[in-house]
């Protein structure tokens, strides 16, 4: 089977290689893999910048979507011919994070994805909605989790609620798709009005060109009779914490998503308490916050925002285009054509 | 100004009589009614059913919309012109209830909104959605807050869960508007297919005539690949809580409602905690509750279901309508045209 | 090794009997077992009153402390010389509860703990708190854990609150005792002045002989200036719901325990929804409150208590003093003296 | 009746001056005061650090408890002779803070306590606990609502739970004490080895000196296995949160407290996500939150650590002593003898 392999970081280092294919053993399944997707984090592992020790070889990427073609020695969750993905981290099911559950993360911790191939524990896998391609599913195990995760979980939105994304990145189109899905209001950043529009397409509320309005939080303001968000999803980084935190109402939910920067940002302490502003880290979700937000997919006949799709042999290319940046939702892989 | 008022019990015996207008003291606003809904709660109240030992005279019905015609020394919330809803219990504004706060219900412990003006104090009302008319905001302090209190609060609905309803009364059919604006799944009961066929008009997913499947729950877990509703939405009492019981999944919420039989249930407690069963008693809710409900009926133009609509002077028609229980949604009696 | 057998139901049918010893398999542990505590399941399932059912032969009792003996192919939380207990639903580790969690309870499901040996996948086993004895950790699995599920995650306790127990089984003085320990006031019922007294000594701030004073639930109302206790841990079943109902304060918690009895009570509804209660189905909980309560345990040095002491021999005199009822706290099986 | 004013800022400009009492209007109550006590906003009120655009004259402090010695027209919660204490925001009395409820800060918003009567809205007072004396009651407002909502709202604390508290200031004794009867385990920073010995006279499990060892979060980790605390109630600022967010577990909460600096932190953003860590900022509380902590005061028979008494006409020597800031626990002035 072919793989794609970080022997040395770097885009034009990445190697694609014929390797032996695996049999599952007990408790394991053999996946097919069809489609997988690309996260920021994925652009940064291979560019050796996620974590400088890795070890190498590795194989990159966290998401991905394929049919189980092989299943080992009791195996009882799944069989043959179920359409399936994998979790990020593959030993977090339920319940909290915990150091034992945050190891083994797919395309880090472990092999990853961008392979014809890959093998996986029962228990790190789930079935996909019935009403999604390979192509669409592929993008659910890291920002489709996280935006639902941070929605929620962390900011518990409902109806009526007025929550913020930044960007037009995979976690934040989630985003959006999840906030409208239960009904509450939605004002978007972007630093382009024709993202914007694209946004307002999938029922972005009203967006706000960062470019031209540095100063965003003002015009949440504006937008909420001077409440503020309920919320907002907070890819950002440096510069955007502070403006984050002055958007939300008193009591409102920052939840802090983004690995796009990991500059130390001066943050302004008086404001998160006088306003009683929760701050709360996501990273990515449980197994348990993956078949939930299946089940929501399923109902509503959402559908993930596929972007750009490339052959797999063009996976290098991909990458490019992760870095480019210029991407609306979701850049993916097409392994199984 | 004209008043119905119970004088002894029974629908017969209410009278429409003319009394002086009151003017709003300190902190009071003056409120020209113009509609006013009906609850089972008045029905029973009018027939000296619900608290035989009720002080009488008294103006009976809790729900009602109108207008702020005259304010009070030191109102600040509110100014003439204000399209306004008084709230059920009128100390109950925020935080959970206590004996304190449950004192001064409208139509009950006080006198209530079938009338041309009634004065309140400005604490114990809430602006009404600008989307609505005053025959639809009528319906809402009661039903609609019941029903956003039992799904967002008792039961935090989230898309892709499954709710459960009981028939096509006024919580009923606002508990299936809520739970599809928060993306759920929604499947009802009724003892009649024209009225499940209205319902599924309104998004019901499914329905079930429990005249013809009385044993409706086993009709739940077949619909749930028989994991069990997330939520029931009991307003039936004798008879129906066993069923709910087992129509819900493993650490599913049974949100009792219903006043609508008072008859002693023999429950089988065995399933409750085997299933980790939640059964939360809702009474109504708080004036928090009500004005998120209208910021969620704001944000998603959603419209509350008037069914029939009587003048004021035809109040005990209105009545012997709510008697004869052959509604869908709201009743409500247009006090000005 | 030396186990006890229910091969046909029935105190006197239980059979001790010598069979080989088993070896761990890949993922297992093997625990020489300690001590077995009893709960009141254990004496229905014997007796065939739990599940009828049931496929015997079947060891009995789902509590128990031990050591680890012997470690199987790849288990890595545990090592030989581990002092350990199992878990009550082998499958149920963290999150809420589900169908395929439920399975797998010890002494019902699967072979329970009356034996010098069980082998236990090492997922289903929990380190014992370093300050108890073995005889003392025996009583954590079952009603331990269930008090904690309660008190800590159905009803949220915490200091100043009011917590109702009834009578002096296992259950209901941990209930005390992990009420205590979080701050709270304790009241409990009991049928016996001598067990309220003993109750005083391990911190029940006031007792009541239900004999004496059958509406109990007025004395706690006359304890609470009229208000009512926060959360009543309902362990009676038939006759105590409604008296429970009447106890607590409005939007109060009743964690509903008991399997003591199954009979079908006569529920009365409206109060439930008028005073907004919460009656919260508990079963046990999962390995996740078993760890939690356990930290709880170790920083305040608590220590169960343990009223009755039998040999492995006598096990069948032991469920005769469960019989009895006349016990207070837990009753305790020793196997290796 | 003598009262303390800032005509201009500064400790030496604090005026005693003799002014008219006033009478209770219509829902007021006059309180004659009996003690007051200091926080450190108001050291930075009086030096016109904490708002410079303050009003002048006004009353300084937040915090008081006293008698009540006239009720106004239609004043229903209290009577003459009750013991009393005000509540820092007046306005906020359950539910979530609101910009309507955040305006009404005594001391701030409004004339404080430092005076020998105080007029106030029934709404805006609680009863003191009966256990208290005023020196002690007079502690509550700021500092204890502010360490209750902390550890018991935002962080859930229960038994079992590791706290961290930074210093030994009033909030921070008070999170200790709070902690402690809700079973948790308590470490501490401070500057001081004699502190420590006083808090761990208290209930503080181990302390560090953060002198000797700046990188205290190393030793919390140290104290926890390696995993990290609970919580930490953070009421450093500048320097300490990244400390805090190091110290706390996976899924751990920083509760944001501290006024004690505004200075402009660097904020290390990687670690919050991956950790997912929750930084709640917490702003006094509600009256609701009071009440509570009141409940828990009493149960428990905890007495606020009552560190230094200053008479009334000597409270700009108290307040040097809050600028020295060699304090343990409260600084309290005695207005009645």
């Amino acid at each position: 089977m072919k793989i794609w392999q970080i022997s040395s970081f770097g885009i034009d280092h990445l190697e694609l290689r014929d390797v032996p294919e695996s049999k599952p053993g007990a408790g394991q399944v053999l996946i097919r893999v069809h489609a997988v997707s690309l996260n920021y984090r994925d652009l940064l592992t291979v560019k050796g910048q996620y974590n400088p020790r890795m070890r190498l070889p590795a194989i990159p990427c966290s998401d991905g979507a394929g049919e189980i073609v092989e299943t080992g020695q009791g195996v009882s969750r799944f069989r043959a011919g179920d359409r399936v993905a994998g979790i990020f981290m593959q030993n977090w099911l339920d319940g909290r994070l915990t150091p034992e559950r945050s190891r083994g993360a797919l395309g880090g911790d472990i092999d990853g994805t961008l392979a014809e191939y890959v093998l996986l524990d029962e228990d790190g896998v789930v079935a996909i909605p019935g009403s999604l391609s390979y192509l669409e599913a592929a993008t659910l195990p890291c920002a489709g989790v996280t935006a639902w995760n941070a929605l929620v979980h962390a900011a518990r939105v409902k109806a009526g609620d007025v929550a913020v994304i930044q960007g037009t990145g995979g976690v934040s189109i989630f985003a959006l798709q999840f906030a409208k899905v239960h009904g509450a209001k939605v004002l978007g950043t972007s630093s382009s009005d024709e993202k914007l529009a694209r946004a307002q397409a999938l029922g972005l509320d009203a967006g706000v060109n960062y470019r031209q309005t540095p100063d965003w939080s003002a015009w949440v303001l504006d937008q909420t009779e001077k409440l503020g968000a309920d919320m907002v999803i907070e890819v950002g980084g440096a510069g955007t914490l502070n403006q984050s935190i002055k958007a939300v109402r008193m009591g409102g939910v920052v939840a802090q998503i983004g690995v796009l920067s990991q500059t130390e940002e001066p943050l302004r302490i008086a404001p998160i308490l006088h306003k009683q502003v929760q701050i709360k880290g996501i990273y990515v979700g449980s197994r348990a916050h993956f078949e939930e937000m299946n089940q929501a997919i399923g109902a509503n006949s959402l559908h993930p925002v596929v972007d750009k799709v490339f052959a797999f042999d063009q996976a290098p290319a991909a990458l490019r285009a992760m870095e480019g940046g210029s991407h609306f939702g979701k850049i993916v892989i097409q392994v199984v054509s």
